[in-house]
């Protein structure tokens, strides 16, 4: 059975970092949706363009993923900690030994919400400070356990990949990297 | 004046390719206009993705620009190459030196078009024996003159910088590589 992957998209998400993994990770034949935290499927990104989600986290109950996939940009990532929403199933997920990736400013809802401390993990540099009681180890995208991270949106290449491993075989993989022509080692 | 770059958008684009120079291009400060080219603002991409463009081709005269930009993705660079629409702002184009940026499949745009010949080039390696006429040099990104291509979705980054470099000052190109967290060398 292949599996399902939730990426949550507020207001002002990263386009970039959201939407490399949901194309690698559907390309590789998981069953990926786009949420919309707000009321209204459509979701705006960082950089102005308009999306729309698969669905809203009102109408459907995200429970029975893989994973959930928290993308960074500004205000993006600041909207998904503010989520009392978002809170209750990132720590469904994290209680119940699913995957969860974060990159960019979005590893800094992580600590909002006071999961996986102690970890080891990477984000952008400009959120670092707000990530005490976790390790961060400045790396493109990193694996600790259940928790995948990557940099920022010019590593989403590197993060989507690190998510896949959880999700695909190798063989999969290797398939998706060769038809997107992807030659960037890690 | 900030620089102006269409995005044509077809049903079944790459959004990966798409978007990222989108995404670069706009933290650069150009102005970037998504642009459908069928009657509808909302397009799907490859990977089922729904995005709202801010205009269509026929709302729009789209021949005020300095740079448009062809995104893969199949069947979307098929549609590019088979709307006489696109082909005539193409031509618009070359003829009055301005840039073009194809990536991945829709370099065959260029063909079916009969324009840039002799240019060197690269493209997915899928669609190199429909390149006859232009000189293929597997690149990740080239430019030759007014005319930038690039190989793939794994390589939209590099795409999009190249794209920049015709638009940008190296100080604002330095300072967007700097906030995505990009890494990678050429």
């Amino acid at each position: 059975m292949s599996k399902k992957v939730y990426v949550l998209l507020a207001e002002g998400f990263e386009l970039i970092e959201a939407m490399t993994p949901v194309d690698v990770l559907r390309r590789g034949g998981a069953e990926v949706v786009t949420v919309s935290i707000t009321d209204n499927r459509e979701v705006t990104s960082a950089q102005k363009v308009p999306v729309i989600s698969d669905t809203t986290l009102k109408e459907k109950d995200i429970t029975d993923g893989d994973m959930i996939i928290l993308p960074g940009g500004y205000p993006g990532y600041v909207n998904l900690g503010e989520s009392q929403e978002v809170g209750k199933v990132l720590k469904y997920y994290v209680e119940n030994n699913k995957f969860v990736g974060a990159i960019c400013g979005a590893p800094t809802v992580l600590a909002k919400n006071e999961v996986f401390l102690g970890k080891e993990l990477t984000c952008h540099s400009s959120v670092v400070e707000e990530m005490k009681g976790y390790n961060y180890n400045g790396s493109k995208a990193f694996t600790d356990g259940n928790l995948i991270t990557g940099m920022g949106a010019g590593l989403a290449l590197n993060f989507a990949f690190a998510l896949a491993e959880k999700l695909l075989d190798n063989e999969t993989i290797l398939k998706v990297k060769k038809r997107s022509e992807e030659h960037t080692s890690e």
